[in-house]
């Protein structure tokens, strides 16, 4: 058994802080090829969470799970030019197998739009057989140069929505459902709060017509693009030739979405929530929602008693650890910490004495001393409080520092100090590399609630009226 | 809507038949690359299923998911001679990303020894570290010359477990407990019955010491390797350095199992249990237990108030599917028929009159004809006896046609019959090579019933004694 190491205080070097803790968190390892992640138990078991809650929030909307191949013959992807092109730099490309060349070179999946047009092609007779509402849980490949666990890897793993419909009303419509079901699911499980809204045309999706984004706010001000749903118009119906008769026995091509959040949750997590203990996982998605500590055992027989009969009745209903080992209590309660379980349970003599075990909370460091028999009843109640008190701590902190600035001279101040800012813009690409440039930030969407604003306000860089808000910041 | 086609029958053409059903049961496409496949909602729902359950019976075992990477350095996979020679014919390699070449060659992995391999070697420390009971859900890679739907594909999914112990004894006996474990599992989730061996030298995974098998017999004979278990011994362990101390402090290599089922189980399925109406799903693992099929719902009104209270009081403990589209009924039975849901329930206006409707038994065809408000309650027995009568015609059929044979005469004569045959044999690489020349046949297990025979007996090509009874089989 290792010792755990010291955390570097995030005050200190946050991105020092976020290495450490997914490393102590025993969240990952690194794999042998340069890029590539090791997802242990302690990542994967939230990645399991967030697929089961995702899978029963898609199965109201009727979207039905399938899954494609991997693998996409160099002309597929070829046949829609945006894409290729916003892709083409980091695709991996097969070219042989065994000792043989291929004759046409293969790419391993960046994305999956070609794959599922080529599908619909063949599914879309009539009106009828629309809509039709795809998603796959899947791994791709995007050949990065750089790599931060979770947040930037050269394979990743995610889901991602397709969807095929007979008119522009209601793809519309489901990207935008999309993007709420996405807001609503980082809020509920994750305690993530999100800014909703639309990004600019340099920064939305290779192949769009418009994209959609949730954006969270990292505990050092940064962004995180933490979910994407896009509105792909014909964009790919036309060159795919997904054609179907309307109504009227008119041909149309098919109008079409496309949707997706990734294991960057976890990141978002982790930064989200992490303190200089370690990492803080939401009760909902905690692979282990509940620690118990077993403190000198050997002391008195009770300890063993009951830890095991605390094991037993929450275990029917939560996700339970014991932590029986002969180690000192010390160390087994920072390794609860690190590892972000939301409640621990200490079970030692002194307590047991009159009958008594200290839960702790994980978020607030808070101790609770209960009897023994009244914890089952209380658990329930303790994790909704944690998750409600994330949440609020991570939404207070957005909105604290989201800031509104009319002018660039206050705009470069305020960015500087790793907030949120809002401003006036133009949306020109121009305009946008000019404040990237400057500042190193990007624009990372048009609010939802700014679509529509009463009037119009100068843009910062060309002042022309723009009736556009646009949430600058520093991103990940 | 696509009008249904004819299903050729399995006496005309087994094949023929197992690619019309597939097709017809909407199960999967062809993806663009030649050998891909996609998997649709009909056969994606049923892995779903299979995932959910084997998971179920894994975490009872103290296995835990994880995720590896797709890609492998070559240098990583050449560590292991056998293991990189077994594979090196069907490695899809990555030499080029975007138009920059590699240093080095990238493999996609059409198995995970390495990885695993490489990421427990810095996690053995000491014996109390082990063991690690590590399992993923993947995809993998391996460029087969030709395709067979869920048979033999260039990608499939599948699960690999992959585990490190202190000694060889409790890995071997896991090895085991992983086969039953399959055994099991097919039994009563997928109602196939099957041979529990070992496999011969020739037979055995490409890297391993010994190899357990899952084998079952199709409804044209042959055999269907459905799930494998591996003791690889020190085999991956001396070549990649995996060193802990054991309890008297000297260092020792780690003891190694893998072991995985794939979505051939699929085929499995359908090769087992279909008939000349399509396929047949078993109840546990039906994406869709139960049609509810309206009947003439223009007629009486009630048809559609029953189907739907049907589909309401049903749907909350059943996976239920309401058929309520204005096609006609003959089209909606055939289609229920043709995708294998194990019960249909039609709500017609006649049935109605006297508040009865109609329950058909996929596998029997049987009608039964009940009150409505007698349904609910009868569902879950009519699920356990579909479930019962497949596995048992399923175990008749493979007793019937398993015979034994002492000499090679009768075994080419039995061989051609479609059988399986167990006969006494050398397992010389040289004598299976003969086999399969002369015959089509391939060794298929040791069964486990017939390792400790109490007398030996001639193999059948070498004439020498042998303890070692063999099953051989045409496989797929």
């Amino acid at each position: 058994m290792k010792e755990l190491e010291k955390i570097t205080p995030q005050e200190t070097d946050f991105a020092k802080w976020y290495t450490d803790v997914v490393k102590q968190g025993n969240l990952i390892a690194y794999g042998p090829l340069k890029g590539t992640l090791i997802f242990k138990p302690n990542s994967y078991g939230i990645w399991e969470l967030i697929q089961k809650y995702l899978n029963e929030e898609f199965i109201k909307l009727g979207v039905k799970n399938v899954y494609l191949p991997l693998l996409i013959p160099s002309r597929l992807l070829e046949k829609e030019k945006d894409h290729i092109q916003g892709f083409n730099p980091e695709l991996a490309t097969i070219t042989q197998v065994g000792e043989t060349k291929l004759e046409e070179k293969v790419y391993v999946r960046p994305t999956s739009e070609v794959l599922f047009a080529d599908l619909f092609k063949n599914s879309t007779e009539s009106y009828k057989d629309l809509p039709i509402i795809y998603n796959q849980w899947a791994n791709v490949i995007r050949w990065e140069k750089t790599t931060n666990p979770f947040l930037r890897s050269r394979e990743f793993l995610w889901q991602e929505g397709h969807t095929c419909h007979s008119n522009p009303m209601e793809a519309r419509q489901l990207t935008r459902t999309i993007i709420s079901l996405y807001a609503k699911f980082l809020k509920n499980y994750l305690a993530i709060p999100v800014i909703v809204g639309k990004k600019t045309p340099k920064e939305k999706f290779a192949g769009a017509c418009s994209t959609y984004t949730v954006e969270a706010m990292m505990k050092d001000g940064r962004a995180l693009q933490s979910g994407t749903s896009h509105y792909l118009a014909q964009n790919f119906s036309k060159p795919f030739g997904i054609v179907f008769k309307d109504e009227n026995n008119n041909k149309d091509y098919a109008y079409q979405t496309s949707w997706g959040v990734s294991t960057r949750l976890i990141g978002a997590i982790i930064m989200t929530h992490g303190d200089n203990r370690g990492i803080i996982i939401p009760p909902k998605i905690a692979p282990i929602q509940i620690d118990i500590i077993e403190i000198f055992a050997n002391k008195n027989p009770k300890v063993r008693d009951v830890s095991k009969k605390l094991l037993k009745d929450l275990g029917r209903i939560y996700r339970v650890n014991l932590d029986n080992s002969e180690k000192n209590p010390g160390f087994k309660v920072s390794n609860s910490e690190i590892q972000g379980t939301p409640l621990r349970i200490e079970v030692g003599p002194r307590d047991l004495e009159n009958d008594l075990v200290t839960i702790v909370r994980r978020d607030t460091l808070e101790k609770i001393v209960l009897p023994v028999n009244q914890v089952k009843k209380n658990i329930k109640s303790l994790l909704n409080d944690i998750h409600n008190n994330l949440f609020n701590n991570a939404k207070k902190r957005l909105d604290t520092n989201t800031i509104r600035v009319n002018d660039y001279e206050t705009f470069k101040v305020e960015i500087k100090k790793q907030k949120f800012v809002l401003a006036p813009f133009c949306c020109q690409i121009e305009a946008e590399d000019l404040i990237k440039n400057e500042t190193g930030a990007t624009t990372r969407c048009i609010p939802k609630t700014m679509e529509r604003p009463f009037k119009t306000m100068p843009c910062i860089i060309c002042g022309k009226e723009t009736k556009r808000f646009v949430v600058f910041a520093r991103a990940y």
